[in-house]
């Protein structure tokens, strides 16, 4: 458990040094900065003590063989792993004859301090060293949202003593092993080799992919020295009783002549100074939060893990540009930093409402990897495109293909994001460049994968659907409903089959599914994907996250209220959400169905995964789509929000403990504002008229307009039981 | 193509040396000499030219650690590797200053012949080399079927010159590397360290499997000087005009003082001298033919392959001990030289009628290892055993579960050898020490996998059957069928659903399989695993190898004809017989509907896979299931036999070209000689009584009794298309 303080409304506060390696490592994943193309880990400023040292670039990875003890026709021969990229972190301070070390003397104050209007990582300490020298440290770190290629670093010591700061760009650094988990990744080591090296700028080259990147580095404040080697660059400087200096980066990659365009960044920053980087970063963040802020009353905790988790799925994406959104983000290198089905599903919704530029890139991004995904099609002997379960820049990089490429439902979400993209932006040109050629090829793959059956009925086979812990199944529901969706939005509508028990009265997750053998929900080891095969997970009705209920969020319009009420309780009481993705869907048809209360547990349960974790840990990165979460159960649980059919509708209610939730969307060219307290909702256009619908009804507001509707009551129903209770709320 | 010249009754002769490294390889796999415990590769002589080397001491192996890019719970962590073990096999001939090597020079006569009564490769070489000696040279092999420790050649070499030979016994041989198919196995280089080494006997280890291993050799017949090196021991002769001598080698591993048991078994092997083990090794094999041989009148092909095919199921069985049976024998090391379901289900029925002794040693060989699949089936969350896919030692060594683990059928395959073995010798001490619990475990195994409907009708989910084609399929007949015996068996009888399509009025091999898409069965690239990704075999109907048509002829108690009927028509055109296991079982269903010559077809295509076979290449060491596969044809299929409720059963016939066929089987205390001719059949019991049942009727034949039968005429009924026409067999 990491040491975040309690709840503020607009800050993360870190009081006291993490205490365990694994603590460390959450703190350095909650205190990550990253701009969606830099991330840089909340590594301390000096070296040690470290979790895991991060520096990640958007798309810079090495790639590896993939070995398989048996392999298969067109299993991925080669994989991508993101690379720690060269660290500009690292700030040594010596104070006499003493190196500055936390773990070492007297600390008096350790608190940093994320703060989510800023954009910035403060960081104070007040310290006694072993041999008795009092030190003052106070440093301000920032990866520029306004200039991509750019990060920052504000470093002031006071000591009464002599002070020596070492400040390093480093390359190669040593990194700690991997650990034992089949989730975890896999450590690269020595990625980079040299091409040049001088006092401003290191060029360096990943040895396999051969990827290029430039780190430029400059101090101002200060004098110092410079040396630098084929992996290093130092800056050395001295003072007595304080120093103080600002530190600028900048790193271009996978580019031509980086060298030179990281060096312009680095003056440019310099030139400008701290104090204007940080103007923009709050400007940035300003406008930012004008269209994107929750407010939540009544929940301190949730009111900051949902701003935290914006603030996070932001930095995931700002400017990413023309680069994938990883699972990730750029706070660690868990997933090896892959981007998965996570991306469209679970975080493009909340961007597409928030800060829709950004979806638009993730989607153009997909869009221009869609030579790969054709290929891959060719390869499976499929049409259009299959685009890939798991990737950096496109190729298929999963290697146990059940839960990888048979997981065909990645192509449907990703038409399903760039569906809600459009409809809520009208952006004709991504349309026109991008959009409908996603929709066209992955709906070809459709038609290559869909069979019609005597009564003209589609079904697809053998696919794994969402569910982790069932594969290679029968018309899962929730993969024939987007690829009905998928191939309507396309022009070539095909109805699929959805499977049903009649005597049961509930719909089979797949085929057959409520026939299959219980599971013994005694066992209480989870992740049970770390206790028991597949064979015996697969074959059983257990399920991993959310499969059939995402259906029913998904496609609404496919169930009957009743049917999504003896669906979701069915599922629930099998469903035991060994992956974070399922929380906040199961907190969307909770709150649909009146299960408010429940609602609130599952929003807990994704809002404060990473950020006031226990167990599961975000370790090696945050969960992105979680931080996701918490918007997503907010907004589309408790306000409502559908976008099935092309419509924004909102069916708002409360549960018991929350006394307001307030939110802000972008629609087409305004921004509306909905506003729900215990006995009314209020929503305000801004900008330009916004049509929606309230509980089924038309409403039309004129930019500046505001309605308000008493809130129709809705009765807290007691939640169906399910074999591993969500995590607490407070009363 | 290997040069294997026309068909004889009793050997097989090769007439000239092959020309491509592939069809040497695939010579040294059929004129491999083995006795279950030691075999030898059908390497030449000199070590050059060689396809793969081959020294295969059974159960000698090496660990290696299995990596995956996705690790899951319980996929195994280690697997094992059958070691190129000292090699006694190399003799070097210097003419003059000159090497002999047939690759040089003029080859004018080059024959080798493996004789199937004798037990011997014979080799005869006439060569004139490039400076012009004339040189003859004559080898005879052999691998001791009555000292299992012992391997013997004798060397006669003549020509008007010096004449050097060197002599060695040779350890971690160098080897070529490995092919770029998923089934090839891994090459494991220089994998012994030393202990000792002498003049006499070397004593090596593996070096992470830690198992021990001494070889010991000595030559007679000639004078000549020892060197030995940790590596190597070299005996050294010359001669002129001529040199002649004997070779003797003896291994032992595995075992307390190998080295001193090596030493033993040599020097009393060379004592008796080569005469004595030629006339041994001729007795044994008397023996073994006079209740095993099978004739076959009308198809030369036919008589020398099935001959062929029982002496290499006999060479991989004879003196395996509580050893395994791989699925190569020890002709390879194809399949790592792991032993899988081929072994009960293919190669031990035929054992059971022709060398009752080693199907019993096979099955005490399972018991042995009942202790690590008591442990696999408790990491499974299983209760009772469960038996590896994979293995040479009893732990699960496959690495890709879907085909692997998942198959659970291997345990009733097991109990299915068990009850044929019991059956057929009423051994009594086999059934109280070993058989009785290997049917109660697995039972047990069954009884934690079936679970019950609401009808109390069994079910077995997400398992896969023995089509590899499909997988993780729910009520595989096969499995659903051979695990209802299994219980019944135990005394835990339940009842398993058969699923039937009434639509299509046939048995569907899973539940649903009928309703997949179809295959395109336009695409002829064979085997379909090697371009087709299994995402897209498995859900489609194509099958890879007989399934629902084993389960119909094990269980043929549990299928109309009419249903056998339509069901063969319907499978038959789903299935491109992708694996060797196939063509057997279909030659067996198609005689007993009546399609003769489709079975004659198949019967070819197993019979001839190996020794003359093209494309699927038995380089990598023979398919023993595919050699057992002629004598199933035959004895199952044109004979009729059934076993499956306790009965010897025949249902006689003959295909158009077959003039006669007889075979001997062991049954209890008696043999059974079996005589078809187009007209009448005719039983005669030796040694004991015999029971059985022609056309249902019950017979019992006194010892030394016959009794002959009209046969009754079959019409050649035309075969039901399939997507892979069977070899051809000229009119």
């Amino acid at each position: 458990m990491s040491e975040v303080g309690a709840a503020e409304p607009w800050a993360v506060r870190e009081t006291a040094l993490p205490r365990s390696e694994e603590d460390l490592r959450q703190a350095e994943s909650i205190f990550a900065l990253a701009n969606g193309h830099i991330g840089l880990r909340g590594n301390l400023d000096e070296p040690h003590p470290c979790g895991m040292p991060g520096t990640f670039l958007n798309s810079l990875y090495e790639e590896r063989e993939i070995t398989y003890p048996e392999a298969g026709y067109a299993f991925p021969e080669r994989t991508q792993t993101v690379v720690n990229a060269p660290n500009a972190k690292p700030i040594t301070l010596r104070v006499g004859d003493e190196p500055f070390d936390p773990r070492t003397g007297t600390l008096t104050r350790h608190e940093r301090v994320l703060d989510l209007r800023a954009g910035t990582l403060t960081r104070e300490v007040e310290w006694t060293s072993p041999g008795g020298a009092e030190v003052r440290i106070r440093s301000v770190r920032l990866v520029s949202f306004q200039r991509p290629s750019v990060t920052a670093t504000r470093y002031e010591a006071y000591a009464d003593a002599p002070l020596t700061v070492e400040s390093d760009l480093v390359v190669n650094e040593e990194l700690p092993g991997g650990r034992d988990d089949p989730r975890a990744s896999a450590i690269i080591e020595d990625p980079f080799e040299t091409i040049s090296y001088d006092r401003d700028v290191l060029l360096h080259r990943t040895k396999t992919s051969r990827l290029e990147v430039a780190a430029a580095v400059t101090h101002t404040g200060a004098e110092g020295t410079v040396s630098s080697s084929p992996l290093h660059i130092r800056w050395t400087a001295t003072g007595h009783g304080s120093i103080t200096f600002d530190k600028f980066a900048a790193y271009r990659w996978n580019e031509t002549d980086p060298r030179e365009q990281a060096l312009k960044d680095r003056d440019a920053a310099a030139r400008d100074g701290f104090d204007v980087l940080l103007d923009e970063q709050r400007a940035y963040l300003d406008d930012f939060w004008d269209g994107a802020d929750v407010e939540v009353d009544g929940d301190p905790d949730i009111q900051q893990a949902v701003r935290f988790g914006l603030f996070h799925v932001l930095q995931a994406a700002a400017q990413a540009g023309p680069h994938p959104i990883p699972a990730k983000g750029l706070t660690g290198n868990g997933y090896d930093g892959h981007t998965l089905w996570d991306t469209e599903t679970y975080v493009l919704p909340v961007l597409t409402y928030t800060h829709p530029d950004c979806a638009g890139m993730a989607l153009r991004w997909r869009h221009s990897t869609l030579g790969a995904a054709r290929s891959r099609a060719r390869e499976l002997r499929l049409d259009g495109a299959s685009f890939p379960w798991r990737t950096i820049s496109g190729p298929e990089c999963s290697g146990y293909w059940p839960a990888g490429t048979a997981a065909l439902h990645v192509n449907a979400d990703i038409a399903d994001a760039v569906l809600r993209y459009y409809q809520a932006t009208c952006d004709e040109d991504f349309m026109r460049t991008a959009g409908r050629e996603l929709l066209d090829e992955t709906a070809r793959l459709w038609q290559s994968v869909v069979y019609l059956d005597e009564q003209g009925l589609g079904h697809i086979a053998g696919v794994t659907g969402p569910d982790e812990y069932t594969a290679l199944m029968d018309d899962n529901i929730y993969t024939n409903l987007m690829a009905e969706q998928n191939l309507r939005a396309a022009g070539s509508p095909v109805r699929l089959h959805v499977p049903y028990d009649e005597q049961r009265q509930v719909h089979d997750q797949s085929a057959g599914f409520t026939r299959l053998p219980a599971w013994d929900f005694s066992d209480e080891d989870y992740p049970l994907m770390l206790h028991h095969h597949y064979l015996n997970l697969y074959r059983k009705q257990v399920i991993k996250q959310a499969d059939l209920v995402l259906a029913m969020v998904k496609r609404p319009d496919a169930f009957t209220t009743e049917q999504k009420r003896r669906n979701f309780a069915y599922y629930e009481a099998r469903t035991v959400r060994d992956s974070s993705l399922s929380a906040p869907v199961q907190a969307v048809l909770a709150a649909e169905l009146g299960h408010l209360t429940r609602a609130h547990e599952y929003l807990a349960e994704a809002a404060l995964l990473d950020l006031r974790g226990s167990g599961e840990s975000g370790g090696d990165g945050l969960h992105i789509a979680a931080c996701a979460g918490a918007w997503t159960a907010l907004v589309m649980g408790f306000g409502g929000l559908r976008d099935h059919d092309g419509r924004l509708s909102f069916v708002p209610r409360l549960p018991p403990r929350l006394t307001r939730l307030a939110f802000h969307l972008r629609w087409r060219d305004g921004r509306l504002a909905v506003t729900i307290k215990p006995d009314a909702v209020t929503y305000e256009a801004k900008h330009a008229p916004v049509d929606f619908h309230h509980h089924g009804d038309h409403v039309r507001l004129a930019a500046g307009e505001r309605v308000t509707y008493p809130l129709e009551p809705v009765e807290d129903l007691p939640a169906p039981p399910t074999p591993r209770p969500p995590r607490t709320i407070s009363a």
